[in-house]
């Protein structure tokens, strides 16, 4: 049982379903402080946050994560209990093995190592941690940026560990990802009797040659991180259900996948100018749930990739697929981003596990990324 | 109170509602007995039907009608009883009294004074009448009409009762109908991740230049007695109700109300033309629920103008809008038809009423109809 895989075990153990953190940062604390950090507990309404910093020159290199885990599901189908870290044939079986407790263990044990070696580093070293993540994400980390840049504190590099692995530990990282944009649109017409259309106006044939606009447009083309920007129509409704009756009402649920090509503002103005142009009457409300963020090739880019092959081998591929995370709320400050973790395929499922071994390599990953940058 | 009131009030007071008859019928037929008609009943399983006529020779006019009425709706918020016939400031309440009780009670009556006056009349009349008009109409009318077929009777006039009139009786006669064509339409796609759209084909995104072009189609321009015909999109869906969720298939409902200047065919064919053009992956479950008809100016329609004239002093309107009635069934046997009856304000709702003196005045139409065509 190495380092990793004990403390990975001690977090697992804790049922820090969100936002519950329920010991889990007060565990990692010691283990910092142990290794010279100074820890600040940051608790906004009933999450539970806390930065920890060894250091106060820069440049500032921080690892960020979440010890709050999604709810189990029915405990009775796991094979193993969830709250019972066991290895079984060589995997950590466990709700958070993967989705980031795994990925936290690894993170403290790689910068105990590294601490121990290179006790007068360079720069500084942190540790930006939550407990609500997998919720409402208002009162996490979020709140924890706005303390720093208050204070302007400058996070200079950020390895977020979400599992960002497909097939093997490092094989991917992410150095982005896309915004997305929801809305849900209303076209007025006026009902009416389908044997009598002149007294009625179908909301439908109004905006089919909108919708067919829509879904035609290349918004953008993309670029080297980004693929092109994607609208997709997730719901359409309109109808009473008779076959007798023209709608007064249709409803459309759409959702933009955005590049950095573009910003939100660019899609609204584009995407009013076509409703526009066909005359529709309608409305929008519009919901944003992520601005888009790049890290492009750069210090930690590079640091990331040179460890990650030095370590397993690998030639990681840098993507941007994928839904959202904490990083969109780290990158705007600036940051350099990276999300660097573990194999998600069995994230928030039921008997969510990964290897075992693949903590261990994730260690040594994050330590030689310490090595590259602040050695 | 006139014979045609009296009549009215002993029809609506039974309680025919579809397919019940509950009486109506031989009432009228002992009616019908006593003016020289030889009436045959003619039941095709729960429904009760009867075909009665008065003569042998050539031509041979019609009246058509049905017994059954809609039902009631909550009786309690009727002010009055719905199956206790009462006039009420010089209007006739009950189920029944636009649609279409008052029309037999009218041709009834017309029928008894015009063969008193002319005992030896030219031709001959009948009575087509069915308990299966206002439910599914499938063992009504169009039975009778195959019985007739099956034995080379031969319908040369047709007025069906149907409440025909807008603000006074006789102000418009139907000399058509359009008809219906009903589709039910799959657009087949894959259904995805919102944030993996390569892996998905979003089928509202394939329909949308399809349904924007059959929208847009002018399918014809009518004709004299016919609008243009019209498509419309009764009811579209599609989504999981999730809004990252690209759906997999899309629903749409769609009817054509159509001219008699094109044919079913036509428009089956210029429908899949459009749609397997745009290259789109669908099913169509297609029902046809009425042929178009139309009955030229003629003896009939002369006739009917002439005695709407000569009583009411009105201009008749001749239209083909309006809904489907079991004409359709009639003017396939190449029958003029037309429909005639009282004002249709309030059929099929709370409160059915008329005009009580509409009902002698429609009497005396009808009855100058059969002086025009068979004095």
């Amino acid at each position: 049982m190495t380092p990793t895989l004990q403390l990975a075990f001690d977090l697992i153990a804790r049922r820090s379903v969100t936002p519950d953190d329920d010991g889990c940062q007060a565990l990692m604390m010691e283990r910092l402080a142990a290794a010279g950090f100074t820890n600040e507990q940051l608790r906004f309404d009933d999450v539970e946050n806390f930065w920890s910093r060894r250091g106060s020159e820069g440049p500032l290199l921080c690892f960020a994560g979440h010890t709050d885990v999604v709810p189990t599901g029915p405990e009775a189908r796991w094979s193993n209990p969830p709250f019972e870290p066991k290895i079984i044939d060589g995997k950590l079986y466990g709700r958070g093995a993967a989705d980031m407790k795994g990925s936290l263990a690894a993170m403290v044990v790689a910068v105990e190592n590294f601490v121990q070696k290179h006790p007068n580093h360079k720069g500084s070293i942190a540790f930006l941690i939550t407990s609500d993540e997998e919720g409402p994400a208002k009162n996490g980390t979020v709140k924890v940026v706005e303390t720093l840049e208050a204070r302007n504190e400058k996070i200079d590099m950020c390895i977020v560990g979400e599992p960002s692995s497909t097939n093997a530990v490092g094989d991917v990282v992410k150095n982005g990802r896309r915004g997305s944009l929801g809305a849900v649109m209303k076209v007025q017409g006026i009902q009416g009797h389908v044997a009598y259309p002149h007294l009625a106006k179908n909301p439908v044939h109004l905006a089919a040659p909108a919708l067919a606009e829509l879904a035609a447009e290349v918004w953008d083309n993309g670029n080297e991180f980004f693929p092109a920007t994607s609208f997709q129509i997730s719901n359409i409704n309109a109808g009473t259900g008779a076959t007798n009756v023209i709608p007064g009402e249709l409803e459309v649920v759409f959702n933009f996948r955005f590049s950095t090509e573009l910003t939100e503002d660019d899609l609204k103005r584009r995407t009013h100018a076509i409703l526009d142009k066909h005359g529709l009457d309608y409305s929008i409300d519009w919901n944003l749930s992520g601005l888009p963020f790049l890290t492009a090739r750069g210090a930690l880019v590079e640091a990331s990739v040179k460890a990650i092959k030095d370590i397993t081998g690998l030639d990681t591929e840098l993507s941007t697929a994928g839904g959202t995370s904490d990083g969109r709320f780290i990158a705007p400050t600036g940051a350099q981003v990276l999300e660097l973790g573990p194999v998600n395929a069995t994230i928030h499922k039921l008997d969510e596990h990964i290897v075992a071994e693949d903590l261990n390599t994730l260690t040594a990953i994050y330590e030689r990324i310490l090595e590259n940058l602040l050695a």
